[in-house]
């Protein structure tokens, strides 16, 4: 048990404030003699990485990652693999004024009311900068996965727009500055947010994740689901308030008959023909590409001034002046992906160990 | 690490199939001197027990519970509790057809492409019937977290019908056989269900959960957020598809000046203008009511003939005729209140463990 | 994390006190197909069974294995394996003067020490009837390493008698009340013991245990070393106060090239020309037999009076008077066999989720 | 679980390789507000730091140990601490011909059957150069048991030579460069463990630990009790092949009467007589002195040529030509400290979870 680790077998542990030193991960359980160098990490960071747009927020990091360990002449040697990235663009004095206060809707206060103690340059340990160091450890999940699972993500809302479902193209996603699969809708967003922007605002978004070629068998009766770890794995990100699998929500309106995925025989293989499951049965994976969406609330940093106390106990108003992302939706998609990647890397382990080839 | 064990502190390990003789749990590290008989346990159980009503599989299981360790002279003794209920009324018959073949959006396939066997009777493992444990962990668990915290369970929507809010009344919760607080919408679910259950079909449903009284600090940064631990217990009780925490997906539509809550001293003490966070927020309790929902999809065994594929892999009709519920959410409530007691137990361990009073 | 559990991925949670209507456990991560019934398990709780000479414990208990779930048809199906024995020979009465005063040496003190309330009868959960459970679990974790290794195990010391290793016949392992695996050795701790029994004391002894045919690459560093994890298991026994792997002790009193095993070509495969290592190096597995040793405390539960003190804190005499194992260290055998083989197979499924074949 | 993290709720991850850019670990769970800074750390490195005297490797290492997070304003802040140490004197040219074949006794041919792959620097992970991890680690597990708990090692044996018991004295073991306690014997050991460096040889050695002032109460019956703890993080240290409790394998040779610690009142408090058991009973503390002892093979790497094989399966002969302890027993002592503050530490925070004040 732990509280800063991810995963069993493929364990992923995170450390480091916002405007430490360094934040980083060890990764335990690796198998061994997988090619990896910091090249197979860096792409993903940098899609993460903060500064790309004016929708994010203006923090220059270059997130650049070192591994210390686990890693001889250019493969993984089954030992723990440390990764670290350097913070270099801390600018601690920008939140002077929010370690006497809580902003509303923040963790500055329940950290402080757990710990009795808290790091407030640039929110500490509760920084979405602890997020590249999962994108970090999904670049390995991937490896381990495999080239024949692909996970992709892509923001299917925004605020109160929401895609048009019959227009994604996942061309969109790497074409536009919010992984936006319907080139339409990224117009809409890019003045719907431009507004929420400059009125010191923000807002709420759906991160929706898939993978696809994700073998069957994955996931474990009966408190080790796969749908349950990766509930929780998506719940975990920043500011998420909900998590669906397949149709989520829209499944509690059907009947038994709308909602089953019909199965016949296609090739010598079963074949489905819908996936209202999103993948998963009975908490294990089906074959069917698994399909995730959550919920990220708005970005609880913002200009407004709002009706807050003190560390001292009295009312006060709060408003942010550091760098913050109005919508920090838009960078929980690699976040989400990467979160995904290790819940199945963690399971595929965990299925071999108990059901060996 | 466990497939079949719940929890870190307050941790719960269950076993049994829907057919076997008998089901159960073993409860470890339940602290010492509470005081614990079956009379504590039973009354939870009947709530959730199968045949009370035609809106529930008409089963007949008195879930009758006994205590065969960890208690000594009316009080728990720190050492694990095993508590075990008799099957008392299966019909292994019932299922000889569902033996060769795989019901769609059923765990019967999964379980088979995943150990290469599976017990049919009644779903096995995968059966329903393996939530009467948690709910009578649940029960402990309530101990554990003594008088101060109340967490109560309803029922909010029945296929597309959800309640009014504005009528929410507790009362009407014990009052009808759909956990359902809005009187009105209970005389609705009652005409509508029926017609589901006579046409053979079945239909989801959605189910909150809210504690109140949970002291403020429970949960933990970064990888055992409360919310991420209700998130993953409240996804991997059957066919659950969806979780919400506070305003959830709503919360995406919001900005961030109408999302978060304010805050404001009375009476020495912190006092929020709203929960939008649920209670929760850096996944850490706030102190104010923790509020979960999650979406229940419509029961995968129903009496319409399925397009579906044999054990042999031809292609097949499949249509149940066991005994199953028309809606698997209602009896959902007990153990949405269960799973949120258990989550709540076992964090209440771990703060104390590095936080003592 | 678990007080009452045993493993990662072979995981056994035992529950049950001495007096208490059963005692059982509950084996989750069984791999599937495995051929098993209640004849797989029943040989070896015979092995442990008090009762069958006049050097154990003369409570009668047929120790009568049930299997309440996780195999169908024969075989494991994936799922949680439910053991439970039933107690029948309590005798509760014999230990009411125990109930009032700790027994030097005992776990009376320390359980009433940390909990404040403990179940005397008997000794509760501390009463070595708990290894029953793991001796049951033990023949399942056999069923997992397969036929391919094989693990014995003798006592090699009774008090200050030890066997000559040089005389070692498994076959008198067999054929003695002792799993003495030298036959004149046996007749001295027949007279001995008989000494020690009838003057109402106890003695202590050695066990060793050998597993054959364990492949290479089991274990790994650096905290889940193979002799670390064999060490925490048998110390976990009851009464034991030291373990050893290979030479041991004896280790410290060599020189490098004594200690070392020296390696040679044989047949195409790596060939050692000792095993002082005791077939473990960097916590990992060689392929050479495994051997470790423990020491067991005499029973603590002896008829000669010693000094002690009262519940309510006042000094006092105690001699016990229940039935009691004049060499508790002979029943162990078969206890410390079975706890070898769950760290064999717990550790057979960690490696090959890590390093698939 | 996890390879490579000790604990469960002080829980530490290492990671590192020998002559990689660094080593370090992650301690997670650490209580907030303790005062911590590198100062407090420093000194406990330094113990264990080589190159000291000609009896340890003559690697020149200053162990420098940097806080990269966790810590704010000089206090822990509840959130992960990850310490880092720099590699700085590596030459892995001195293990060029150590990658082609295997030392005897050591884990080069382990690590390769494992894991198909091994970074046969300074031995790579296997390298006695973690265990820096382990003492700094050890220093935090210190502040939190607080200066009411003492932990104290010595070296009672070094080969064939024991100390002599009644010259205990715990001034000594910081006088000479042995961690001995009885002046003479140092003196023997100079003379003798010379002879042995000049010879190319290496020899075993036996560590004592004693810890203090731990409270009653710590451990939990029946897989986490205290001594099985011990034993495993004990046994994991690298080189150790045998653990006491108390009397140890002594206790075999015992009578009941013999090994029992009487019991009687003394000024309102439970008072012993004697401490066989080591300050541990039924796997709980007692409140007397914990004592373990653990033996140290002899340093496998040695100048003396040994047969062996090589990587590609011939027949050879192995001579270590880089520098290493000729008995590394003796930097064991700081480590076999530290192993027992975390699994103290660890305890202690289980126990208040489980048992609130």
């Amino acid at each position: 048990m732990s509280h800063n680790s991810f995963g069993h077998l493929f364990r992923v542990t995170t450390w480091g404030e916002s405007h430490g030193p360094a934040i980083g991960c060890v990764i335990d359980g690796c198998p061994p003699r997988i090619k990896l160098s910091e090249a197979d990490i860096q792409p993903w960071l940098d899609r993460r990485r903060p500064g790309q747009s004016k929708f994010t927020t203006q923090r220059q990091e270059p997130d650049e990652v070192a591994i210390l360990s686990g890693v001889f002449e250019g493969v993984t040697t089954g030992t723990p693999i440390s990764l670290q990235i350097r913070n270099v663009d801390q600018r601690s004095k920008d939140y002077a004024s929010v370690a006497q206060s809580y902003r509303p809707g923040h963790a500055d206060l329940t950290y402080e009311l757990k710990y009795g103690v808290r790091d407030p340059r640039g929110g500490g340990r509760s920084s979405a900068r602890e997020t590249a160091c999962r994108v970090a450890a999904g670049a390995v999940a991937r490896l381990v996965l495999g080239q024949g699972v692909r996970i992709r993500g892509a923001l299917v809302q925004i605020g109160p727009h929401a895609i048009d479902r019959g227009a994604w193209d996942w061309e969109q996603v790497y074409a536009n500055p919010f992984f936006c699969p319907d080139a339409k809708a990224a117009g809409v967003w890019e003045n719907y947010l431009d507004g929420i922007r400059k009125s010191g605002s923000s807002v709420g978004a759906v991160v929706e994740i898939i993978a696809e070629g994700v073998p069957p068998g994955l996931g474990a009766p009966i408190y080790a689901k796969l749908d349950a770890d990766i509930a929780g794995a998506l719940m975990g990100i920043n500011a998420v308030k909900g998590v669906e699998i397949g149709d989520g929500f829209a499944a509690a309106a059907l009947r038994g008959e709308a909602n089953a995925d019909a199965m016949h025989m296609a090739g010598g293989r079963i074949a489905f023909g819908s996936n209202h499951a999103g993948g998963i049965l009975g908490g294990i994976s089906t074959g069917q590409p698994i399909v995730a969406r959550f919920a990220v609330k708005p970005t609880s940093s913002i200009l407004t001034p709002q009706p807050s106390v003190t560390r001292d106990r009295h009312d006060t108003e709060v408003a942010t002046r550091g760098r913050h992302d109005p919508c920090v939706g838009i960078r929980a998609v690699p976040v989400g992906e990467a979160m995904l990647a290790c819940v199945l890397a963690d399971h595929l382990l965990r299925h071999r160990a108990q059901n060996p080839a």
